[in-house]
């Protein structure tokens, strides 16, 4: 790229595509954007936006799932709470890398950790009609956000920027306090921010769910991607961090597509504490004739969403649990290779006046992984995001992700050869020549 | 079996299995409850409780998903509209079988037509706040009122059984005057009675959908199997009846599962006519910044049900619908056992004193299909179906479907052997005994 694209041919472009605030545009509409203006400058588009992995499909999960094929397990209904492999083989999976104990019962695929959340917070809107709002703890992912617009499920949250470590228990207890929080939502490996809690936030968080009887919804996607940490050996710590060694009133969403590059497949598994699968709620039952928590997951939410998960991917990912779980598989491995990314790229922006955001957890250095943060000077979000458009690159902006500060959600997945690292560079700098 | 099942260990199995009154059972406990009592007379029973495919899946479809695997679809998130060659070999076959142009644009895939009617009674639930209601034609599906509890959607319903040929008009105006109706479903041939609407039925319906701008979903999921007609044929009449020849205001379901017996992938497509795809709502403009339907239905709620359809099952789909519209994969031909076991059934079951519930289209006698219903003398559906089981048999009653019928609903997808038949007809021999 040589040089930049007019301010007012983006400006049309988004009229013509009916969007009116590009620091408000969805992901999916970022990449939209990018496409055309792709055509524009007949030049592809550095994309940072769309999480998409990095990587080949796990090969061992697509021999599996060709396998099951070839067994005629098309034509069968899968059974809606999961093959008894899958269940069993993700069980072993968490005790080795997580080291948490999980009857195979209570873990259950869902349709990409999109369906696990929907789901999730449909039936936690339902548990007791006292206790209606979801909370996030900000940064998220924005589809949450519509998730709950969708099912108009009230929510509240906060961005935790301002509130680390002995600041958060203090903040969760003025929403949890009012007695109407039936769960909270975060990541951790955080999307977007890459920030990582520490032991003392969980067990913080783990505290108060037990405190105020809250449900924690923990989106594990990025499992094992602390790579400060050497995550990748089964059953030997140090283990993925959790909220579950401190409360059980959790649920984890692991999902498949990163870990295991497995995103086209749409498989995920969402695990119940122990505790949580068999709770009974007076208020289910008296709906749905049903009354304990996981029963209605399986039989009364996902039956009717989909009436489960592809049968042949359920063979994939449980190939691929206890291939990881056996040490046969080190998934870890493999994604590292995004944090040499995120390091690479980290530089450029750093070296051409940008900043990183969430740039530590305390005291210590974040982590390099799928995600991070910038910012540029105090540019704010739809400045900063229309001047990259301009200039050949796209990412969302962290707006759109419940984050108060200004900056943008960069993606590692799908920026790697020589020849692009390079041409960021290249792009940045005419960047800065337009921005001055 | 030589004996029937006592009533008493049936009650204590019911009250031990938390089921109050086994005729408000959902199928899956039906099929529990089987299970149980086939643990404890120690031999199969007759499964004609849930419609499974009958028949090994579509292998030209199985081979096609192994080389999407092949070629590494299972690590990229799929298009959520679906992939162009779906939606353009769909369009084919729609027109192909039914004789109806839509745009490949308009047709979708989902994770089966469970989540295809989820999602669109959710999106016409927010189409117009004066129109909040949905209105269903019964018998039907229970799954479908099942979907419309949980997301706490407004509903009506009536029976068609009193309100066939020119009684249906009136029935439906005096629902739609009332200006609530945003939408109206039932399935053709239909889940469970296996009645075919006749054209004029349909006319009347889309001339209603038209006075009052009603939209009309129609699951045709049991597609092409009135096998009273020749539908066989690609591009050739008769056609597969629809309403879509008589308004616009129309989106059609359209499930793999029993046509390419493709159930265990779980998809299915919608397809929406050229009308309703591109129509605008202001409320859903306000609410989402997108105001057309289905540009929603693909962008807010799949989106943020499940991100989409596993990418490798979209290949075969793709492949089936392109191979029966060339006419080289005749899926009728297959189908037509169905029609056979069923006539076979329902010859065993009049020979015992059984009666065919719905059991003409006005003066015709009902296509032989993939369901039929069945009562006995005057005995209420608790009566009937405990007395079932009692000798081995297990179905769902028809007042779980909407019907104000006594009766079962039979499905012959488990039931082929000649054995089969003979035990059938052994233990109905049973249940004339005990019934005395």
């Amino acid at each position: 790229m040589k040089e930049a694209i007019s301010e007012q041919y983006i400006n049309n472009l988004l009229t013509q595509m009916d969007i009116s605030d590009i620091s408000k545009a969805t992901i999916r509409q970022c990449v939209a954007v990018a496409d055309n203006l792709e055509k524009h400058i007949q030049e592809p588009f550095i994309h940072l936006e769309i999480g998409v992995p990095g990587f080949e499909p796990c090969s061992v999960g697509r021999e599996a799932q060709k396998e099951a094929i070839d067994k005629g397990v098309s034509s069968i209904y899968p059974p809606i709470g999961g093959i008894p492999l899958l269940k069993e083989n993700a069980s072993k999976f968490i005790k080795a890398f997580i080291d948490i104990d999980i009857e195979p019962q209570g873990i259950i695929p869902t349709v990409g950790s999109m369906q696990g959340t929907y789901n999730l917070f449909l039936e936690c809107s339902q548990l007791d009609p006292k206790k209606d709002t979801i909370l996030f703890i900000n940064p998220g992912f924005p589809a949450n956000f519509t998730q709950v617009n969708v099912l108009g499920i009230k929510n509240e949250s906060f961005d935790i920027y301002n509130y680390r470590a002995e600041k958060l228990k203090p903040k969760l207890e003025e929403y949890l306090s009012k007695g109407n929080i039936v769960a909270i939502l975060y990541s951790n490996p955080n999307n977007p921010a890459w920030i990582c809690l520490t032991e003392q936030e969980l067990k913080d968080i783990g505290d108060c769910a037990n405190k105020y009887d809250t449900i924690i919804l923990e989106d594990l996607a990025y499992m094992c991607m602390d790579f400060r940490k050497e995550l990748s050996k089964p059953y030997q710590p140090p283990y993925q961090s959790t909220v579950a060694r401190y409360t059980d009133n959790y649920i984890l969403l692991l999902s498949a597509s990163k870990i295991f590059s497995y995103a086209g497949e749409r498989i995920a598994v969402i695990a119940f504490s122990n505790k949580m699968y068999h709770r009974e709620y007076p208020a289910l039952r008296e709906r749905y004739g049903l009354g304990k928590m996981g029963d209605n997951y399986i039989l009364t939410y996902l039956y009717c969403a989909s009436s489960g998960v592809s049968h042949s991917a359920q063979y994939a990912l449980a190939k691929m649990y206890g291939d990881a779980a056996e040490g046969k598989l080190d998934f870890v491995a493999t994604l590292k290779e995004y944090a040499d990314r995120a390091n690479k790229a980290k530089k450029i922006f750093e070296e051409n006046g940008f900043n990183i955001v969430y740039n530590k957890d305390l005291d210590q250095i974040l982590s390099d992984g799928f995600f991070f943060t910038i910012g540029y000077r105090d540019m704010g979000c739809k400045e900063l995001l229309t001047n990259l458009l301009r200039c050949g690159i796209t990412a969302i902006t962290l707006n759109t992700t419940g984050s108060l500060q200004n900056g943008i959600r960069v993606c590692v997945s799908r920026i790697h050869t020589q020849e692009e690292f390079k041409e960021l560079d290249n792009r940045l700098k005419i960047f800065r020549t337009i921005t001055k």
